[in-house]
């Protein structure tokens, strides 16, 4: 049993449709593995062009990846005709991101009206084996629909 | 004046060659406009091929750029044969990121033998006007060199 | 010249009062030492009542201190009859809070209609000597008049 | 059977000796209620003299329930003599703190040579109910013992 109730009937096909109307997502090579009201899983390829100085992963990387998870897993929850913007996050750095293929996995911790706060960690799969290396506490929030549609997801007016 | 004296004399050398090591930086085309002791400035151009949902820069990226700009400007005062983590960072988004170059200023607030704590800020350059877009505090780890070279910058043992 | 208009006329009282019906500011000894428009200076003498294991003040005395400098910050910039509530906030710890009287300075650094996000630094007198000793980024909500009075400051329905 | 395996098989009287040294910890009358590897829960009673206007438990009184919960947590896993200093924390507040009595409830998500990153969730009984108020991730750094005891707990050199 889902542990939430999406106010959308139609939310799995909005959410998609917004995750692929980023184009960071198909440059960076990152797809939903999982989608439930509440609860996003990512996954993304090792690329080389993404990596830091040791061949690892960017942290800014593993920060998108998580950053749409928790943006995700919030839209789900959203009314129809929502926008949705990130207010805030804070990553902890675990371990390197070594790995052939990264999940970030998020969910929402507490769904509001305004604003929705979500967890994510990010996990990478190295030779068979999963490393918890990075997590992410972060802050969504729902533009009402007028607002979303006139503002054309501005946060100017925020 | 300077507000930090270097401990390495040739800090600019290898810092700009740790920078350049990453080859995500490269291909999010994010390349160094001012290196100080405890001081950076990055810059990158917008590209469409890094845009969330509404064509302005995606969250990640920005927040690679800051991440970036405070790796670098703690790195500029740790000692010779240093290598350099980032422990966490936590990024406030104050405005769509709309512009046709972006720029990520880092300062050191407090250099430490383990932990350097760094501030950053992006501003968006949107026809000849400079809006501040988002701000990050993160917390950067030295390792000491005889550990850099063993383990190349894996963060497991830390 | 201040950097932000008031939108209440009666910023200063309002700010005042709201800031001395929190029983924790007189219980913790903290008071406001500097009021302006989004800027904010509050005063703590040392008391070993609130003393970590080293005799030094306690991290969350200094975080109540320093969210207590962002709330009120932002909430002079806020209309008449507005609610406020803390989003969430991070703090880097720099140094031990010794000292004989600290200091929480907090700015705004982006007013919003829902959403302000500011940052505050606390600062340790030691023996006729400041050090910084802490930062904060913090996000603060204003509550709509008609729902501040209805809810009384509940976060239930944000 | 515990995830974690502590390196002080004296980790239980260190760490409640640790604890009961905190003097704001007495005064905020937070108090152990669950002690394990890696794991802590610390209770506190509502106390009208911690308050904030709303009659609710002032969001740093929280902030310092959730830090020494993480605090703790970590120091169960720390070689014996180690000394233990908090790096930073962030805090999502989800519902006004509100109840007769409240559980800071910590977990070390990866402990570390020198840095151990721990989540803490905070609970308000009121009424019967529990409800979840806030979250905490945190970064903790310990001491080796030859500078803890140096330093006692100066966080200066760091």
């Amino acid at each position: 049993m889902a542990r939430f109730q999406p106010k959308n009937p139609d939310y799995r096909a909005i959410s998609i449709e917004t995750f692929e109307a980023q184009r960071a997502m198909t440059t960076l090579g990152i797809s939903i593995a999982r989608l439930e009201p509440g609860e996003v899983d990512l996954a993304m390829d090792y690329s080389a062009a993404f990596t830091q100085q040791h061949g690892f992963i960017h942290a800014g990387v593993i920060t998108a990846g998580l950053d749409n998870a928790c943006g995700i897993a919030a839209f789900t929850l959203m009314p129809a005709g929502s926008g949705i913007l990130t207010v805030e996050f804070k990553t902890n750095l675990l371990a390197p991101a070594r790995g052939q293929r990264f999940t970030f996995r998020a969910t929402v911790v507490k769904p509001g009206r305004t604003l929705t706060v979500c967890e994510a960690r990010a996990y990478a799969m190295h030779d068979g084996a999963e490393t918890l290396i990075a997590t992410m506490s972060g802050t969504l929030m729902a533009l009402p629909p007028r607002e979303a549609a006139a503002r054309d997801g501005a946060l100017a007016a925020v």
